[in-house]
């Protein structure tokens, strides 16, 4: 008789963002003309720019033809991609990186998920409290042992390590998903020294780092002396440039991670040429296009247009009084409710039609906070922080 | 300090395909002017279809306009996709799917890797040999004991249950990868009678049902009585219509199979909306475009054009006097070649300029056989086989 995998049972009953999505279905079903913002779940509205529609065209064009049809391509991804990543991290944050330790896929939730499989289910995995959903259920998934540190207002939900934090296994997200707090370069060489000290390794969601507009903050862990030998980075176009439907991310491993003389690069490498055939040809060109200095450039005015959401949330929470982080150097905004974030959730959605995401969704710590993200429009933004003015003032 | 996964250790070193390349391009440096005919690895050399290069430049250009861009899309695929993959089942195979049992993914190969994150360490898991290498060492990594049954010349590379026969998950191919030996429903009928009887899992590998041209052998395993309580299917476009570059594939995971009370389709949709983000939209609607009556002909035509290779290979084996599987309901032409496989490798890289793929690298049973494919062009495929009537004539 065939044993299913008990860990299943330790997770919570739905993911977060269906639970919401249900909701808010709900609650629509039973109010038909109800108008309801959606300043929930962090998708983007921007179209893709003309630049990287314009690769998909030529991309899907190469593939009707004999002569530039593409078969498989290398797990790993295309040396074209590569090599523009590469040239990115130089650009954009100083960092040098061999293509090797670059590897493209369908975005950074699968590798996420996937690379702790590299790594024993006998370990303690690190996680902050409030974070992204997707580094707890996995664990939970693979039963390793997780411990929470505090994110609070205290620490501006930037914990750090201290005297009594023991682990394995550290997960990082800066700016963060869902508080929009940004480590420093001081605060993240304190989580390096930790890793190197412990023998610990870190993996670092830098999802966001296109939102930082503070020069002096890190957009890659690589920045930090010593990452190198610790350090795992995540990172994806889905905000950086709209892929959030069409799929595109990737993982640096550097060389230089050796755990009792075996390479993590190497059983990366194995673990993708095994369970993994690449992401498709015509999608790798569209990233491709998007690290071009045209491409870029389209990439940035999207960001600058949700950047001004941002600030129209704050703004208006300024005005109001109300306690929050983010919305400077990331899309979201996360807002002190004074209340039980469901109770505030419901709130919000039946008075002001806005919906958000409750903080407790992200975390115990989360528990009287809220999210709100700066990827609808400018108007429907402006129009949702209109009624929020009307509902506390 | 972190533990890795100790089960690396026991895979091979490298794998089976990336070491064939390896070898082919050793010899291409040290012998620059060699022409080598490669017809080892299971990829396609035919175009997309122009039906479906259109669906992917209008899909395309969908994604650069703000009123049809598309974000996340649901991780288990578009409604419009399921919907063609039901009724392609229903037209193709006489099943009868509901849309909540389809999950539309990035290929296959990920599917079958990951699908076993569902089930327990602690399971006994039947393997064929010779097989697709993705199946053990996918296992290997999460440390399952594996059963092998072995296929051979008597059996006619198809193993079937036996008194002696114990496991809790069962793996089968067919056509097989990489024999080209198809199940009958008899035959598949007894594997699902076992499965039932000893609440094992059945996971098939539908990928090449495309190249059955014999209307009585099974395309699903869902053809057959009592495997929507027992089997999960893992089907493919890459050998369907030419998207091994393109990447879409999709695993159908029955209502029905409870296992002590559990839904595997739950568990499954769990794992998919925690891990995986869904495939691009664009290529989803390509994907749409194969199962259209337009598209799927186009498609055809490309299959008949692998036929076609394969009755030159099988006929020049069948001349020669050559034991063979394979070659009429498959892209696969499996064969004896009567000494060590790695050794005929060589032979037939160096005097014939041909690459094939080593039996033995399928499994210990596959060693004194060899695999070559049908999905290099008609010009290249007949010169291979001029050149391999020569030698062994």
């Amino acid at each position: 008789m065939v044993k299913l995998n008990k860990n299943y049972n330790n997770l919570k009953k739905s993911y977060l963002f269906a639970g919401i999505a249900r909701r808010i279905k709900e609650y629509k079903e039973a109010n038909p003309s109800a108008d309801i913002i959606k300043l929930s779940i962090g998708d983007v509205t921007r179209p893709l720019t003309k630049t990287v529609v314009e690769a998909l065209e030529k991309a899907s064009k190469e593939m009707g033809a004999a002569e530039t049809f593409r078969g498989y391509g290398d797990e790993q991804g295309y040396a074209f991609l590569q090599e523009q990543i590469k040239n990115y991290y130089k650009r954009n944050t100083g960092v040098q990186l061999e293509s090797s330790e670059i590897f493209v896929s369908d975005g950074a939730k699968s590798d996420v998920g996937n690379f702790t499989e590299l790594f024993d289910t006998d370990n303690t995995v690190i996680i902050p409290d409030p974070v992204y959903p997707v580094y707890v259920d996995s664990n939970i998934m693979n039963g390793r042992h997780i411990v929470y540190i505090e994110g609070n207002e205290a620490n501006g939900f930037l914990p750090l390590p201290d005297q009594n934090t023991k682990g394995d296994i550290i997960y990082l997200c800066s700016p963060n998903n869902p508080t929009g707090a940004v480590y420093t370069k001081d605060q993240l060489k304190l989580w390096v020294d930790f890793a190197n000290k412990q023998g610990a390794v870190i993996l670092f969601d830098a999802a966001y780092e296109s939102f930082i507009t503070d020069d002096t903050l890190p957009r890659s862990i690589f920045e930090i002396e010593g990452a190198r030998t610790c350090a795992v980075e995540f990172c994806s176009l889905s905000k950086t440039a709209g892929f959030t439907g069409t799929r595109c991310g990737y993982t640096i491993v550097p060389e230089d991670i050796m755990i009792n003389g075996v390479s993590l690069n190497k059983m990366w490498l194995r673990r993708q040429t095994t369970k993994f055939n690449g992401t498709a040809y015509i999608i790798q060109r569209g990233a491709e296009a998007v690290f071009t200095s045209e491409g870029y450039a389209g990439c940035k005015e999207n960001i600058k247009y949700y950047q001004e959401n941002a600030k129209i949330i704050a703004s208006t929470l300024d005005k109001l009084g109300i306690w929050y982080t983010g919305g400077i150097n990331s899309p979201y905004i996360w807002l002190k409710c004074n209340m039980d974030s469901w109770e505030f959730f419901d709130l919000l959605l039946q008075k002001a039609g806005i919906a958000g995401t409750p903080g407790s969704g992200f975390g115990k710590c989360g528990d009287g906070y809220f999210r709100l993200t700066a990827f609808n429009t400018k108007e429907k933004t402006e129009e949702a922080m209109r009624r929020f003015e009307k509902l506390f003032i």
